[in-house]
């Protein structure tokens, strides 16, 4: 109301409203008991020795910070301060400016140093580093202390980053969309402009410097090489001055045909001259408007863009010839490691596409200048939900690299089911490679730190939207939040990464952040348990949306993905001995584990062997079994993080307590989707029952192709898994209905209307039983498909019905544009089950 | 999020936002533990036998509840079900449809009765009445149960209402804004038509149904005769229609010049023939087009509105000629007993408003026809803070009344406060006016038990607004219920009715029940303790907005709301002995106790006496210091229910939680205002101090026109008491600014900053402490003044500033339209005080 505006502003830090938007950086006001305790401790002053646009962003962070949390306005003071306060700055600025301190200390760029120093008597808290983004960094080092309840008295502390590169991507089109993003439109383009308001950018330059991470690639890899026009450089000189402020520089990705297709050139050889030249001008151009841009980013050679390739060039000639042209300004060149042949022979089962980064860039090793960095997707094959460390990062000596990591959830449910990623990528990134003597975990070798290379790091697949929580998903946001804690501290564990993150986004009400730790530290297997275990990848339409499951879409194609499931067995057979030799790939010590049926891990046994399906896994379960028990399990386990969210009814904000519960519930649904359709191709495929007679039998549920159907007309689904039976009806006039008679006990009962929800209409639904209406409802939500498969499945749940024999139950449906209110079945289950 | 909007419809029950709008008809999910208990024992079916809108909405309120409540969804069957059922029905339309259940029983029009019957060894839940009406309000009533947690099993309850009158009143205007509206425009009304939506009139119908509550007068008592003109009719049907399913009736406010303005006769005589033939065939056609039409409301000869003195003619006269009209079709005549002359003779010391409705009316007992009401508000004046019983009550044998309650909070506060009145109300319905032998309390006299009249009741001033909850004001809705409850049984006890709707709006949480009643049932004495404690009336704004302080508005004027206060004492002396002999129009033994200082009751002592500020009450304080005291604990008592409100957070929805808590704290800062300028009026008047010292004494009060100026300037606000220091500083141009150099102790500290918040422009204004800027806000607020007095003073309240001595205080305002960032005063208090 008009009349309440004014007063919910005076108290905005109390009544704050919790759309995400802030993430983990809501400042939220501490427990009564806590806040007292450094109201009584903490400087009432502050003093910033350092006058950057970022030593200022870091002043007004720490006001903000300590005006949300503990409700006090610092005193903002110049020289030294007579009274106990706390001190920012660059070292150098604030020895200068207070050398009475007698503050020395190494610090490396980035790092920062929180300490105490005393002088006249007077003691002081002081923020430090080598530069100023260090100063910002340790601003927010310090405020999640106090938000965590840590304490800030005395403190004397050095926090230094794993790896100079810590790098976002944005795989942004210039037209506003998102390659697999999945929290709405870009926040940096719009209609092939950098978007008028950049506000948002500004935000997210914020949660990214809360992280330490210091650059952001703004166009997606798949590049329009518009992007290094002259004309669009002011484009991006407005989003890299949204970034600046937080100590966030700008990089682009490139398009490697740009000398010719931009450029006018005749050629876009990378040993050219001409070609080099043109690169040197542009970058020369770009870094006068931009002249804290952060680099390239190139994707060549792969997935139908142009590369080296054409000229008979290797990956390294292409890398060096932009690197030497970014080189003189500081700039780095990535250059992705994501090239293999999409068009592969699939009846040759000696090709494997798992092989391909290393194939391609090994033997390149050593060719590349210092400021070319090789992206390497943290598995071989892309961001699957079980996959091995590349071998790449053990066999690169003399170049640098990356991991590169997805933030985004493109095979991971894509935001509408939670899956908390740190997990998994802590096994990659503590997986030892064996690369040489004593411990070369990923980490290290990508950090350069096993053969000190100059740089490298991590780079994380971000697509953030313009969603106010920015990932459609507010459990989403702690894989951003992983991803640059891992980035700047990997050694960091995944159960510390949950609890700041719940802390710091849900309070610290003790069952809240038990609560959701264990949804987001079980959230992984849960996933990989209903979509494909033992390492069978995600079975998911990998040629389509990657979205809904397809168990076969990764087969009998070019696109290499293969887990040979066939009539006898699964798995894809990579070993040296009988396979496509891609254990070879890793160091013996490595190589040997994969390669033997004895020591391969259970979870990555399909990835690396073919085995029958009868085959015993170390748990003493058949693989078949062990299929079907796993998707069983991840199921119920999706039902029961339902079950634990409702259980912080009144201990969180009711707007994110019902975002989140609406995100369960259909995760919930879409499980028993994904459990039913890889369970029932197995099944299939198999032959095997299940042993414990789940599989293939659902009591309580009705086909609607076996309903008495008028106007609707039965239709096959492809793949046949992803609907019950593998059948659906859909109604190809205005209204059609579905009915049955009921014939089973009187009682109370739910009933589920399992239909289909495409993105190209919005139908409508009724529910009636003896004619009288139940229920009704539209199918408005945003699913990737047109198509009546498992991306489209929906889920109406109608509890609460008395049933008694012969009572008709009908579903009417009334089609909309090209969704033709399609149905897969109703399940009839007693009340409470 | 656009994917979740599904989700959420899907939810609805769990995940419904609290806006208010459903008010006490939530229907909200019980706890599990409730919930089965009622789920084991209610029926699974309905059957309805009656046809009739009002019968059918009865249903459906049933199914929607049981629905809500318990998750379950009734079978509609018809017939009489061979399974366990609940039957609603009138009585006859049951005995006939199934005579086998043997029901019978007396039952008056709108009453109900819950009743167990069997036939066939099946048992049965009745739900029966009279009418269609009572069928709804015994479905409400049993829905009431289930969510109050009361027993439905084997019910055997027949419930009536205490009175056949049970109205409420809208002072709607055409135009669509509302005499004493505080949520909003009018829900029926909009630019001299019905509105284009009429939902909302259905929505209150629905609140009114579950109340009992049978018509609805809905437009202003000073009526536009254009609500009577034949080609208005459609507009009355239309509203008409949106009330009918409820079983609420439409009645209008006619003016009655209308034979002349409207008719264009050349008089309203109410004795010429003429114009008894225009009111007949005005309401003949009226009830053409609305045939349950309930009646009209008359306001004569009051206020400005033309009336029977005109033509020396009586109220009698003037009520039975329209009367007459409406008898045929069973229509009511209200006429309002609210007559007096506002243009009295403020020096005669015997003249005395509190007369006028006895003087005009009493006479006249007899005279009116037996369709006829007269309307009398509760008090002799004009619902202020505390008034006796009026006379009138007790002075009428052979005249139907009503009592007038007034639920919208014109001289409470408008919404703003929140003050139960239902205490309030029960004090006068309960009150005793000893008319004959036995008990004759207020209640019984209009509900015509005591002289046996035919008709007579309850209506009560409701004026809801399209604002989301009606009000404006969550807490403020329950003085609605309270009066559709009492109109119901006025014999429930106030602790009663604020537990029912605490927990039908709130829920059931034992603490939040606690608190919530402990609030509303205190809120009456704790406004009038910051208003106008002992009789003093509300010593509000009198002959402007009814909302800010004005001590001597109500003097000196003709509208006779006087309280005599001077610098001897205070009060308005009634009795027969010494003043304007109003306490005679009481019966002899109420008048007895009314006319002694003896007996005279503390809190009537001023409206009855005059007496010195140094005379002593009952309780042994003296006038004075209790008028001191009242006002100090009154505003304590707010900042209490601040903190009692505050323990509610995560137990009631966020958005109700934030929407009252902001209410609160205005309420909080509109007390102390209150508080002071009363308190500082009656020091300077009586020139006693306060024994305890702190009227007019603030520490750490700094006065606006005390400080450094640049831009502003001083001006006298009027009333003087409406400003601290009686001066405001105001902005004659684009931008000023007031300092001061702050002297005191280094330390935390909050600093209030008093300004006011006029509707005609939004100023903003800064705060700067040391040329820091520390807190910018905007006087957005709406607030019902163009002036600067006690109705536009507004607080911001900044906290956490850390003082140093030297420190330059500043606050920088900036002008906007009319308004001009005027401020009254800062105070720096202690951090915590």
């Amino acid at each position: 109301m008009l009349r309440y505006l004014f007063l919910i502003a005076n108290l905005l830090v109390v009544l704050h409203a919790e759309s995400g938007a802030d993430a983990w950086l809501r400042h939220a006001p501490l427990d009564e008991a806590s806040a007292r305790q450094y109201r009584s401790s903490l400087p009432a002053a502050v003093a910033t020795y350092t006058a950057t646009p970022v030593a200022q962003s870091a002043q007004r962070e720490l006001l903000r910070g300590i005006r949300g949390m503990l409700g006090r306005t610092l005193r903002i003071q110049s020289g030294l301060p007579a009274e106990s306060a706390i001190l920012l700055g660059t070292l150098s600025d604030l020895k200068q400016a207070a050398p009475q301190l007698r503050l020395e200390a190494a610090l490396p760029l980035d790092g920062y140093w929180l300490t105490t120093a005393s002088a006249g008597g007077v003691s002081y808290t002081v923020i430090t580093a080598a530069n100023d983004r260090g100063v910002l960094y340790g601003v927010f080092g310090f405020l999640r202390k106090i938000a965590l309840g840590e304490p800030v008295a005395a403190l004397h502390e050095k926090q230094s980053p794993y790896a100079p590169v810590r790098w976002v991507n944005e795989w942004n089109n210039l037209d506003g969309s998102i390659e697999r993003g999945y929290g709405g439109r870009s926040i940096f383009w719009d209609k092939l402009q950098a978007r008028e308001d950049l506000s948002r950018v500004g935000e997210y330059g914020r949660l990214l410097a809360s992280l330490g991470i210091s650059a952001c690639s703004i166009n997606n890899v798949n590049a329009n090489p518009r992007v290094l026009a002259a004309d669009f450089i002011p484009q991006v000189v407005r989003i890299a001055e949204a970034f600046r402020p937080w100590g966030v520089r700008v990089a682009l990705a490139v398009d490697f045909g740009s000398p010719k297709t931009l450029g006018g050139l005749d050629t876009f050889d990378p040993l050219d001259a001409k070609v080099a030249s043109w690169w040197k001008d542009l970058v020369d151009a770009l870094y006068t408007a931009v002249p804290d841009l952060a680099g390239f980013v190139l994707k060549a050679d792969s997935e139908g863009r142009v590369g080296p390739s054409t000229y008979g060039r290797t990956h390294a000639d292409a890398a060096n010839v932009v690197a030497r042209a970014l080189a003189p300004h500081g700039g780095l060149l990535f250059y992705r490691g994501f090239v293999y042949d999409h068009h592969a022979d699939w009846t040759n089962p000696k090709n494997d596409r798992g092989r391909a980064a290393y194939d391609n860039f090994q033997p390149l090793d050593g060719k590349f200048d210092d400021n070319v960095i090789v992206q390497i997707k943290h598995g071989p094959i892309d961001f699957q939900v079980r996959e091995p460390a590349s071998p790449l990062f053990g066999a690169l000596e003399k170049t640098n690299q990356a991991v590169e990591l997805q933030i985004t959830q493109e095979y991971f449910g894509q935001s509408r089911h939670s899956v908390f990623l740190v997990p998994m990528w802590k096994e990659v990134l503590d997986f030892d490679m064996h690369a040489r003597q004593g411990a070369t975990p990923v980490k290290a070798l990508v950090a350069g730190k096993t053969f000190r290379r100059p740089t490298g790091g991590f780079v994380g697949v971000s697509n953030v939207g313009l969603d106010e929580n920015w990932y459609g998903n507010h459990l989403s946001q702690a894989n951003l939040y992983g991803f640059g804690r891992l980035a700047w501290d990997p050694d960091l564990s995944a159960q510390r990464i949950s609890d700041e993150w719940t802390k710091l986004t849900f309070g610290s009400d003790p069952k809240t952040v038990e609560t959701i730790n264990s949804i987001q530290l079980t959230s992984w297997r849960t996933y990989e348990n209903y979509t494909g275990p033992l390492g069978l990848q995600t079975l998911t339409d990998i040629v389509g949306n990657h979205y809904g499951v397809s168990v076969e879409a990764s087969e009998r194609n070019g696109w290499g993905q293969w887990h040979n499931a066939d009539d006898k067995g699964a798995g894809m057979e990579r070993t040296v001995a009988k396979g496509t030799g891609y254990t070879g790939q890793y160091r013996p010590i490595v190589a040997k584990v994969y390669e033997s049926l004895e020591s391969c891990p259970d979870e990555l046994l399909l990835f690396l062997h073919h085995v029958p399906y009868t085959y015993k896994l170390h748990s003493g379960k058949t693989v078949i079994q062990h299929l079907y028990d796993a998707h069983y399990e991840g199921a119920d386990t999706v039902e029961g993080y339902i079950r634990q969210w409702k259980s912080l009814k009144g201990r969180i904000d009711d707007r994110r307590y019902n975002d989140v519960l609406a995100q369960l519930t259909y995760q919930a649904g879409q499980a028993q989707v994904w459990r039913d359709a890889v369970n029932n191709w197995f099944l299939r495929a198999s032959g095997i029952p299940d042993a414990k007679g789940r599989v293939g039998r659902h009591p309580g549920r009705f086909e609607a192709e076996s309903m008495k159907l008028e106007g609707y007309t039965v239709r096959d689904v492809t793949p046949w898994e992803a609907a019950s039976g593998g059948k659906a009806v859909a109604c190809p006039v205005a209204k059609c209905s579905a009915g049955l008679r009921y014939e089973g006990a009187a009682g109370w009962y739910t009933i589920n209307v399992r239909y289909f929800d495409q993105i190209d209409g919005v139908s409508r639904f009724r529910l009636l039983v003896g004619g009288q209406l139940i229920d009704e409802w539209t199918a408005a939500d945003r699913l990737p498909t047109r198509r009546i498969d498992s991306s489209s499945s929906a889920r109406r749940v109608v509890p609460g019905i008395a049933l008694r024999p012969g009572d008709e139950i009908r579903i009417e449906g009334m089609r909309d544009g090209g969704e033709t209110a399609a149905l897969d079945y109703i399940e009839i289950l007693p009340e409470g089950k």
